[in-house]
């Protein structure tokens, strides 16, 4: 380990910055040699107390377990926590589950709890697996004719499909495996520019080292093939890789009821008066992107519990949907109402490439605790799950929305976390909480409570 | 609590499920009035072994930082843990950070610190924040004239100002406020749809109860106003809300270096023939949306792991970050890559709302810890140094991509967790890492390593 705090200038060479008395960490080579108590002895070295006793007081008791957590990423300092709730009653195609969620955000797991509710008294959730695909490319360039390469392409295909057995013999007996390869043409948008669009079925696994190792032994049997037709052109593999965006790996969820049963959502409104403003809530979700955002964003609360619970990828999933929503050109709501002969009837239609074996889903202890919890499901049974979660979140949010508005159940919530951040006494939280029962809540209001109490 | 296995079909009703031996929960009544203790007796009616002991175990022996965590969100059953590991050598406009990081996929840690390494000896990040301004609207319709809404607009902002003064004080003296209330039309998109689009500055908070309050408090102003005009037209308030869509909350983070001392970076290739591929693989993920969606999931694999350390709300980002990539009509790359005069340039802009008070900021003690460790930044350094690591991330990823591929890196940090899911010791990882260090890893063939070991 070396610390060159001479290789920089001033400000980043262990000075104090100007505007706090903030010591600056300088630059080190090594870092990630060190263990773990190094890594600490080195933050010590710039942060005014000692970060130790903090970091450690976070450790796991058991050994063993704590191993698995740190050695999931890299640099590990200590854990990181979030609370894991459950929301009960998620009647999903006649079965009912208790999903278990993972999120920061208070108001989450009770909205999502309320319409979950609501919904398994009024038929529960409908959800079907549109299709489960996935994709990769090798993306490429070639210099010579499309024609030409297109006249060959079969041969390509061949090859690939005999090379990559070895690598897909163990996929195909869990049912996954290679479905197509085709050869695409994006020269008109960039010049020589191709791609072998694969593909894949990959069971119950997210799927994304089987795709990577596929493509690049893929890149490896086009680049060869190629080059003996050195004289028509060149090609070049620019690189091989799965696709995040997964349109293929759909899901639908669909709850409807009369439209007189919304009477226990609706509150101050007739259950028509309801419908009749939710419905427009969404048409305008539809038509305006910064509501789109938002009303999107309320469905991913409810995804990304389930998706980090389970140990599966949230970045990949928020990716998806995001661009899917904005597939035809403007970024519009993921959700769709009708309101057809006194029913009422709401539909989320999204992509959620999840996995249920493989990656942290069974190396997690609480992770695998989650999928126990919903009897251990196939990644078909998870898309089903997590897809009428964010409808649940959803459903109850716009709920709020069009009718007491979102501040009044949210603050509720948040008035605790504010107590908890001034340090409030049960006795004093309950006080606070009486006082601001038919209130409008602000940090300024209750810290102003606070002092009073105090 | 009352448990109403008779309410439901026989599915759901507590019988086991067809294909699998588990219990099926029934419907439960008033679940979040019961404490933590009787939600887990609960569950361990359809769990077959006692989930009590494994939910403990990972509680915080400081029964006051459980409690805080406890709270955060609703239904609380135990804690869910992900590693919290830093990134050193991250050089932002001069100063140098060591950077927090929460993320459970293995290698981005590592791939953030690799690109961190290589620009704090060529610059470092550069990086500005454009504006910082965040949005919310009052949706509503209006079926009277459009030209007399907006001829008495004025009056009904003059009113809003006066209305939510009280509200808007405190923010005030933090340098925040209401920036500015227009009224919209977007009756061209849906009959009657009129909306308050109003501009905030929020200081150092992410100020989404700020937001939603004063939207809140414009809603009844403007309804009142406009009822003395009922025989001009009918106004009808449908919901009042933040916009997650902060396109003028942007951020841009550059990176540049003579192209020669790319070498670093470039592997088996020259550092010319690198910038030219790496430049290659950003045009492609300009014109393709397959690969443009998996090329923004790496820069908020980065970003997303700054924003959970930092006890930021990580959905609000994704959705305002993917919405904005698909702003021009077409999803697209967040990045831009130029190569002139033989310099290297690459730039990444981004919407990014974060804030450094209120919310889990400091209320979670990882999370305040976090902040400590960036010298508890102003949400305008927290925006520059998540930038940055989006940049870092995205960098290391395409700089692999072009050069060895991601399989190589990745799969020997993704070999050690399969290692961990198969119970291998210290001894047997060591001798699989040997046997690993230059083959292509599968899950099959660790298994298979790993049998022939015991």
């Amino acid at each position: 380990m070396e610390i060159n705090n001479d290789t920089l200038s001033n400000a980043s060479s262990g000075e104090h910055s100007k505007h706090q008395n903030f010591k600056v960490p300088g630059l080190v080579s090594g870092f990630s040699k060190l263990n773990r108590n190094q890594r600490i002895d080195l933050l010590n070295t710039y942060l005014d107390e000692d970060a130790i006793d903090l970091l450690n007081a976070f450790l796991l008791p058991d050994e063993k377990v704590q191993q698995v957590i740190s050695e999931l990423s890299e640099n590990f300092l200590s854990n990181y926590y979030l609370p894991f709730g459950v929301v009960p009653n998620v009647l999903i195609n006649g079965q009912m589950y208790m999903v278990p969620m993972v999120i920061e955000e208070s108001s989450v797991v009770a909205a999502a709890s309320r319409a979950a509710g609501f919904w398994a008294k009024n038929g529960g959730f409908s959800v079907r697996v549109i299709d489960n695909l996935k994709k990769g490319q090798v993306h490429f360039t070639w210099s010579g004719s499309e024609r030409f390469l297109k006249s060959v392409f079969l041969h390509i295909k061949e090859q690939i499909l005999a090379d990559t057995a070895p690598v897909t013999a163990n996929m195909e007996l869990r049912g996954g495996g290679i479905v197509d390869v085709e050869l695409l043409s994006l020269s008109h948008k960039l010049e020589n520019y191709y791609q072998l669009d694969v593909t894949f079925k990959t069971a119950d696994a997210m799927g994304a080292n089987f795709i990577n190792t596929c493509l690049e032994t893929m890149a490896v049997t086009l680049s060869n093939f190629m080059s003996q037709y050195s004289d028509k052109g060149q090609l070049e593999i620019i690189m091989s890789i799965l696709s995040n965006y997964t349109p293929q790996c759909l899901v639908e969820c669909t709850v409807t009821c009369p439209v007189e049963k919304l009477e226990a959502m609706s509150g101050a409104y007739l259950p028509q008066e309801f419908a009749r403003r939710f419905a427009l809530a969404i048409k305008m979700a539809q038509v305006d992107v910064s509501r789109a955002v938002t009303h999107n964003k309320g469905i991913y609360n409810g995804i990304d519990g389930v998706v980090l619970a389970t140990g599966n990828d949230w970045r990949a999933i928020e990716a998806a949907g995001h661009a899917f929503a904005a597939r035809k050109g403007t970024y519009s709501a993921l959700s769709d109402v009708e309101i057809v002969d006194g029913y009422f009837k709401y539909t989320i239609s999204l992509p959620l490439a999840v996995g249920t074996v493989g990656g942290l889903t069974k190396n997690h202890p609480i992770a695998a605790f989650a999928l126990k919890m919903l009897r251990n499901p196939s990644a078909n049974s998870l898309m089903q799950i997590t897809a009428a979660m964010g409808m649940a979140n959803n459903f109850s949010a716009v709920a709020s929305l069009v009718t007491s508005g979102i501040q009044k159940g949210h603050m509720k919530m948040h008035l605790v976390n504010m107590l908890n951040q001034l340090g409030a006494s049960d006795l004093q939280k309950e006080a606070a909480r009486k006082f601001f029962a038919n209130k409008t809540v602000s940090f300024a209001m209750v810290s102003d409570f606070f002092k009073k109490c105090n």
